[in-house]
């Protein structure tokens, strides 16, 4: 093992969706236009953007998150047979800019940043989809880089993205920390070369990718311990 | 449109798993492994499986379809919390080699051929499990090409995979019809430049890639019909 990943990441980078904003906080909102539907819409909708998000990198058609995400929007309800009109789509797109933090996001964060750790964001979603995103959270004065995949025109796990960090952080890849709740995101990272933490809140079995992040916990919480502690 | 669209395609470009071979035919298998859990582990299998090529294809960390089928299979069972012996995986994986055909595939393949068409399959199978697929299926005579991704070490629906067929054939693209039940695979196909047919055997609605299909049909048996039609 590299001798930096023993020192504490001087930087720590976040995945956003499903990481620090809960996907499924939308759940209410489409049991309201489709009631008892909301958890299959939200569950069908979240697997088809991360679908398309992979297809579309590997045909070369990269297309920007949020036309992605209203595409998976349309695809759920579509093959849900659930009819979905001008308002409910606009209305769920715009809470997709405005998902929940995860209860224990913003504590975290401030006692992460209290520990002098540079925090950023790294997501595939669009300039236009994070800006607001972060901001109604309140975590802007917290996450001193947001950055989106965008530039790179294509999604995770492609090694572009990481490598995005570290340039615009210069900070070399033993250094930073990424974190993330999609097991298949921290496995894409560690490939590339960083230091991974699995956030494992729904006790899953580890994606079998030939690769495995370094440290598995079940909260965002956990991580400020964990990072004072080198890894043995 | 191309000119040589409007006529006949030269060659017929089959996917083989879904398209020729029913995936969930170890349905029964797997219910004799894990009673009244079959469907179930039958249907999570194919979907990791799916999301395992495309993951591995995007971080460049590339592993034959024989071992992302296994690797699938697994997480499958530990996500269901099921035990999976050594014997139930062996048993599993050779049950993969053997998959059935359905009912109308070689009565079909045959009219195509008798109308003069060279066929081919062009799979994400490693040629290890090709071979006696096509085998055990009787299919050998009438398939005169089996391509797998294997050479291109990433997996569909990267143009990398389409361009093997090109260059194996030795036919323009625009002279090669593709044919999949998987509606990504017919978009990537489409994306590409073949002229695209998806057998929609369940009725679901169309993915949105950006491109489309040119021509759905629910049966593989409304080819031979459909390719005397010249598209207008």
């Amino acid at each position: 093992m590299a001798p930096l990943q023993k020192t504490r990441p001087s930087a720590l980078v976040f995945d956003a969706y499903g990481t620090l904003f809960d996907v499924h906080s939308v759940v209410e909102l489409c049991d309201q236009f489709w009631p008892g539907k909301g958890a299959q819409v939200s569950h069908l909708w979240r697997a088809k953007q991360l679908e398309y998000s992979w297809l579309r990198s590997l045909m070369r058609r990269y297309q920007d998150f949020a036309q992605v995400t209203q595409a998976a929007l349309d695809y759920a309800c579509a093959a849900l047979g659930l009819a979905l009109d001008e308002k409910a789509r606009s209305r769920l797109l715009l809470a997709y800019r405005e998902l929940a933090t995860y209860p224990e996001v913003a504590g975290t964060l401030a006692a992460l940043k209290a520990l002098r750790i540079r925090l950023a964001i790294l997501s595939n979603g669009s300039p236009s989809m994070l800006r607001p995103l972060v901001a109604h959270a309140g975590l802007s004065r917290l996450v001193g880089t947001v950055l989106s995949v965008d530039p790179r025109k294509t999604y995770k796990p492609s090694p572009a993205v990481y490598r995005l960090a570290v340039e615009r952080l210069r900070v070399p890849k033993s250094a930073i920390g990424f974190v993330s709740s999609n097991c298949w995101d921290t496995c894409g990272a560690k490939a590339f070369g960083f230091r991974t933490f699995w956030i494992n809140r729904a006790g899953a079995p580890v994606d079998l990718l030939g690769v495995v992040p370094d440290q598995i916990i079940r909260r965002l919480d956990e991580l400020p311990e964990l990072i004072r502690v080198p890894v043995s």
